[in-house]
């Protein structure tokens, strides 16, 4: 039973016990600083398909393909899988997972979703809904370079502040962990987050945009469990950039809070200066494939013990834009160990 | 704690308590044969705002706003909202609801989606996660016209088979049920769909493409609790409107299932020849403001004790069909009962 600590924040009990996990990327990511942690590097940004969506489906198909494999499982045993993703009506997940014939939950929570399926697989499992299920997300460059801002072809300028969308996919499977004696990363509180708008209007600087909202996550987080940011080993953002996590260090800062341990999946994914991506990476996929290779191995092997993933998304579209709106922004936040 | 039966159903065992309810509807709805049922009736089908995306979040914030007013309770109250529309990244539900400050699940599962809220909502209840949670669900018939088919002003031709987006808003309050009495109405199980596609391609006809997974997810239901149609007042699907009820019957009917007293929200909105609606209503907001006024009221009434809600989704995009993609489909099952 999960148990409600401070306003926001969840506990779980026991914990929900991360029993594989796995990312695919594309070729760009695969020259970047993590290449070595992924388990598929593809060469071909099109992955073998015919579209740049085709190609963000294979990249679902392949993580979760990849975290069944790696535990010995088949999608028979995955009582829910948990997706979303960037595109319009999330397609990325309905058609990249149509075949597993596992029940399906579509979540949109742009590029926070993976913290959000996460927290939802999590929740699943911890209320005896499912005993196992997983969380994938995704996102590819060119399939948000189009519907998002141009058609590739166009050779739009991309100004300093502006991200570069990962091409990416990670996936988890989590289960129960009350038979288990085994050394293992567990889920072990979350909190979901608020809708913050700051008035930010400039779609090409989504860190100023979410930065609010991962302050407002973290701080709760914080306050919640009356812990400290030095308690954690790392605290990872989804895809804040360098110019998103300048501001959350500012904001946090502002209210006492000096945000130690902390890096941003958008700074980890690229060389920033030699992959010219100016910002940094952004996306589902970027804190997706991030957490399901570096962070959750490096647990793995006991180097990382306590971390708290927060996964940040901008919750705009080019409509809402163009109707002259604000951009909301979310951020939704994990709280994971390898100490039981 | 929630309890698996069979192989994809899940029963709560003391069941969550639906705490209130409300459906905002625009004006042809509010012409239609449930007008009296519905909450709030605008006779602008703008509602008082600048464009039809934003009239769509309106709905939102008056069904959420209504059912907690019918509740006595405030936004304070609530500790997570589950929401999903069928608009390119949800904005319906972003902007809807960003002033409500309640940690915010965003969902996609296109026309499913006020069943799939009621059972996120629903399970995170169960779990512990909330104490109190918020499901609602929307859609524009005039942002879904020009986003999924031709602006307005271009007078596009209906084919039969066709359906019309409903522009409405459903909302439901759920709440543990351990320390009441008083008469409700309760969750009491559950079955999320599986993405079932039998490669309909024709965006003209989603009742063909969605009856597949609504007869799936029901037989699934019936088969996990051992039950037969008759043993419910009503086996409401979302929005299969004329032409995907009738497959639905059929298929069932194919595997010695008579599905007695079945209804769908798409026949029941609209009169559909005086209307001149073709096939029904369709789209999230169909489901969700039949399921939010005259269903729910029933049941308080008495008049309905023991309902399965069936809400089906078609999860393509205008990109994926342009493609030459099929049309995945899923329905999702809550089953009601005003019996403790």
């Amino acid at each position: 039973m999960a148990e409600r600590i401070g306003k926001r924040t969840v506990s779980l009990k026991n914990g929900v016990a991360l029993r594989s996990f796995a990312a695919a990327v594309g070729p760009k990511e695969a020259e970047g600083p993590l290449a070595t942690w992924f388990d598929v590097r593809s060469e071909d940004e099109f992955l073998g398909e015919d579209s740049f969506e085709k190609a963000e489906s294979r990249l679902q198909q392949l993580a979760v393909t990849t975290a069944l494999k790696k535990a010995g499982l088949e999608s028979a045993d995955i009582d829910l899988i948990f997706a979303g993703d960037l595109l319009n009506q999330c397609i990325g997940s309905a058609y990249g997972l149509r075949d597993f014939e596992i029940p399906f939950v579509g979540l949109y929570g742009a590029c926070s979703t993976m913290a959000l399926s996460l927290i939802m697989a999590s929740m699943s499992v911890e209320s005896g809904v499912a005993d196992r299920a997983v969380a994938v997300t995704s996102s590819h460059f060119c399939s948000s370079e189009r519907q998002f801002r141009f058609p590739l072809e166009y050779g739009g300028q991309r100004p300093p502040t502006a991200q570069w969308t990962v091409t990416g996919s990670g996936a988890v499977v989590v289960e129960r962990c009350d038979d288990r004696s085994d050394p293992m990363i567990l889920v072990k509180a979350f909190t979901v987050g608020k809708i913050v708008d700051l008035k930010v209007t400039d779609m090409n600087n989504m860190g100023a945009a979410m930065a609010p909202a991962a302050a407002d996550t973290v701080a709760a987080f914080l306050t919640d469990t009356g812990t400290r940011p030095q308690d954690y080993d790392l605290i990872v953002t989804g895809d804040l950039g360098m110019v998103g996590s300048k501001l959350l260090l500012k904001l946090l800062s502002e209210q006492g809070t000096d945000l130690k341990n902390h890096n941003d999946c958008g700074l980890m994914i690229f060389d920033c200066e030699r992959q010219d991506v100016h910002a940094g990476g952004s996306g589902c996929g970027c804190s997706a494939s991030v957490l399901c290779s570096y962070i959750l191995q490096k647990m793995t092997l006991g180097e990382l013990k306590s971390v708290l993933f927060c996964a940040t998304g901008a919750l705009m579209s080019p409509t809402s834009s163009m109707q002259g709106e604000s951009i909301p922004a979310i951020a939704h936040l994990v709280h994971l160990s390898s100490e039981k």
